[in-house]
């Protein structure tokens, strides 16, 4: 367990420290509304060029690492994390206010994230191999040798999230699905959990060091407020961006990259207010079940993950009535907990003052604040649909533990309003009985049967994640999940940030036409070394003996050495 | 055969003509620099939105389509345009003065192309099926039964290119890959040929009718200059947009693109002067087999095509001062032809005179002006590298049989010179004899052989398709084939524009969490009903029996009925 000094630190570019000349920060402790830590200073103007640099000269042999050196730098870096647990979680309980449980969780998840890719690496489906032979004898033309595979981009300009200061952070999963494919990071701090930061960033940069990569793979910067991320998403070494953050700095940089002489990829998640829609035949089920599940996954976290449910949509009548009720009930046995900052903290508040003084939004009930700093107490509004129709600002995110009931006459109203609604992480599907679907169910089965249906349809086309009788919060990180969705819940709804897929946002195609066996590169030679699963004209064909040696899989050879 | 009579004609909005307020167009007949063929109106101010309006309202139902329905949609167009391909053929060689035989190879290749995306939607590969089933049991949380799958992004506005008025135009490969995705397409026409480009779409409405689909799957629009484009990009309803043509088309599309409410994916093809690097050991082989082969890419459809070689790499000194012999004494024997416009014309033109009034440039050779109009002759320039590298116009493209020879002297430079290359949409090393990169070669086949790896290493980064020893006209449709690169060859180097792979330009992914069966997707169902292959659990497993009957493989069922 290393801790850092009461020192100044600094950046670390390239594995070096870089004083900054921008001048320095402190972390606040918001559940004290303290300074806490170390001073750390901030890149001035032109300073933070050196990451970009040096992860360009990175670049060339990073991008030719065999799977296996990928994958076990990968496997370095999470136990790495793993071992500096213990010190990375009381830091960033002072820095974030968060709770250990949670924070522990979140070790875990980013450990395991970094595993998951390496996992990627190894199994080598991402190189999207595409092959087909030579015809010679085609008429009227001969068909070339035609062998495609995906390319890294190049170096990643990665932002951290203020929300999860570890999964969404310095080695979180843009920066895992980054390297994996073989990009160079270059990784913009949070400013609120610098020390955190530094603990993880000097985790990763071990890890370049331990498997002798060049250190530019990975860099960590910290910046006065938007220049430094600004300048970086404009440096032209710079080819792709991930970013978890609000919607106006998403946009800002999505400006900036647009604008470049060369424009890049930007990977923006923003904002989403992940409507949760109560079939009236769940709200005639266990509305008790509905309630606690509620409140638990609107409150937890303060109501700080990007899919927390904004939206409670509940029909009108004696059950939603009963609904609503317990909703109260259960929140006024709620605390707020402290949150991440008091900026965030004070947004919130607007946030909900903005809400509760819009014409025809009723409050529903309340918990209490939180014995500590910054801890608002969650609050639940309630509005008509023709209300919430007519005001586009009841759709706004509030960042935190609030949410909008919109009660529904009828659930035929119900497919126009998810038609209204903008692009979301998450929407959710309370069907209750409902869900079963009987083929033989009476006709207000049938009718609900057919709502759904028809809810379905338009909520897929406007969500990365539909999910039913749930809760938004908790994402899965595996194969199949998708965190993503439509503007605005993110700038490309085309890739997801979670998940074994989101490699893919970091590569292109490039095919080889004709080239000379040695010239090859390993993911297209012939006799296939790294032992991909390959399409070959137009079919996919498995890897043999997936669970051989590492040797036999061609561990050694880098894509340019011969075989 | 259906003849276009000599009345007035317009746009095809959802089947319908749809007469325009915006002026009319004729075609002119570049090879005798007079009008050609009927009149058609041009759509006026706010009335291209009934296109894309009609394309959303087809979108529901055409995205869920079988994909033996999508299949066999695609399929009736490619027979129809085949049936019309006399009338076409003979109206295209009127609007764009290209010659009879090519225009019936392009006939082939648009019709073979509706045919390749026909099998990939009923191999089904692009639904980018992932399941991971629900582990209840699982520590320390269970985990829900998440199924992804990709999605249609919705209407798509493609635009058509010059150059080939069919395969890259009303029914071409932006529009055969947005069908097969699921989009609906509103094709915006190339003035310069209309009445060819109304043709295939009499043929794709058709088709569109034929197979009972709504009629918004597919309009065809004429518009004045650029603002109807604009217009079409700007229509919240519009949801990606493909593009071939000019720089300061594609990067004016995405300016709108960007700055939309809903920002959306642009695919732009817009730049490339395609280098081709000539080793040592190539120019001191089979020269006369080089100078052929250039100058036949080079003049091949009067240099008009995207790939058409603009930059030639050879060596100082005797041999390649031979080279650049023989590539004169064929030039003065080549004959210019008649190109696609008198506004093309003149552009190419004023380009070549721009360049040769360039200090440190001189011509190489040139052939004769074409006996017909707007036929000027081919010809090839030549500067030394050091020139080449310090003057930035130099790169520029310009669209037309003009080539650029670049003299450098040592292979050591080439490199450098490659790493300064923006990006191509291919590049083209000639190794000669060095291609078989024999390990016990001597030591200057050695030495070159390191000189191609780096060129390789550098080359790769800046194109989609790397050719040997070959020339890079010529863009084989097929499942592995890459036309795209990084900026400025495409607006987005992430896809490509042909073959089979282009349909993932046209979606995205979405997953499903505990999606009670009857609900779920066809693509991700338990039973399969559609035979996909699919990754469970992070591994690809085949479909079954991929030769097995349409019946067989759910035909009629569409995603949303239940099995």
């Amino acid at each position: 367990m290393s801790t850092l000094t009461e020192q100044t630190h600094h950046s670390l570019i390239a594995g070096e420290p870089a004083p900054g000349t921008g001048g320095t920060t402190q972390a606040v402790d918001p559940a004290r509304n303290t300074p806490t830590g170390p001073t750390f200073t901030l890149l001035g103007d032109g300073q933070v060029a050196a990451a970009p640099r040096a992860a360009a000269e990175a670049f060339p042999t990073y991008r030719k690492l065999t799977p296996e050196a990928r994958a076990a730098f990968l496997e370095t870096a999470a136990e790495r994390i793993d071992r500096a647990g213990e010190e990375i979680i009381a830091t960033a309980m002072r820095e974030t206010g968060l709770p250990e449980p949670r924070l522990r969780g979140e070790v875990g998840r980013t450990v395991n994230q970094l595993r998951l890719f390496a996992g990627v690496c190894r199994a080598g489906d991402h190189h999207g191999v595409r092959i087909e032979p030579a015809l010679p004898d085609r008429k009227p033309l001969p068909r070339p040798d035609l062998r495609q595979r995906k390319l890294p981009l190049g170096p990643v300009a990665v932002f951290g999230a203020s929300n999860f200061p570890l999964a969404f952070s310095v080695a979180g999963g843009d920066t895992a699905s980054a390297l994996a494919a073989g990009c160079p990071v270059v990784f913009k701090a949070h400013n609120a959990h610098p020390a955190t930061s530094l603990l993880v960033g000097q985790a990763m940069s071990a890890a370049v060091a331990e498997h002798d990569l060049h250190p530019g793979v990975f860099s960590l910067v910290f910046g006065p407020g938007n220049a430094v991320g600004q300048e970086l998403v404009a440096d032209p070494r710079i080819k792709a961006v991930g970013f978890t953050g609000s919607r106006s700095g998403g946009t800002a940089l999505m400006a900036t990259a647009a604008t470049r002489r060369e424009p890049i990829p930007v990977y923006a998640e923003m904002s989403s207010v992940n409507p949760v829609f109560v079939l009236p035949s769940a709200a005639a089920g266990d509305r008790e079940a509905l309630a606690e599940g509620f409140v638990t996954s609107l409150n937890g976290s303060a109501g700080q993950l990007c899919t927390a449910p904004g939206l409670l949509f509940v029909p009108e009548g004696a059950d939603g009535d009963d609904l609503a009720a317990r909703i109260a009930e259960k929140l006024s046995a709620a605390d707020g907990t402290t949150m991440l900052t008091p900026g965030i903290c004070s947004s919130r508040i607007e946030g909900e003052k903005k809400l509760a003084a819009l014409d025809g939004v009723t409050e529903v009930g309340r918990g209490g604040a939180g014995p500590k700093e910054n801890a608002p107490a969650p609050a639940v509004y309630s509005t008509g649909l023709e209300t919430f129709t007519a005001t586009p600002e009841l759709s706004d995110e509030i960042f935190g533990a609030v949410c909008l009931i919109v009660r529904y006459g009828s659930a035929d109203q119900l497919p126009s309003a998810a038609n209204g609604l903008e692009g979301q992480l998450t929407v959710t599907l309370q069907t209750g009985t409902g869900a079963d679907r009987d083929a033989d169910a009476g006709s207000d089965t049938a009718s609900e049967n057919r709502v759904v249906q028809e809810l379905l349809d338009a909520l897929e086309l406007r969500a990365g994640r539909v999910l039913f009788n749930g809760w938004p919060t908790g994402v899965d990180v595996g194969d199949a999940m998708v965190h993503g969705g439509p503007y605005p819940a993110t700038s490309d709804g085309r890739s997801t940030s979670v998940g074994a897929a989101a490699i893919e946002r970091f590569l292109r195609p490039v095919v080889y036409q004709n080239a000379p066996g040695p010239l090859q590169p390993a993911p297209v030679r012939e006799d296939n070394p790294w032992n991909l699963g390959r399409r070959v004209e137009g079919t996919y064909v498995a890897a043999d003996g997936r669970g051989q040696s590492p040797a036999e899989k061609g561990e050694h050879m880098a894509e340019g050495d011969s075989a």
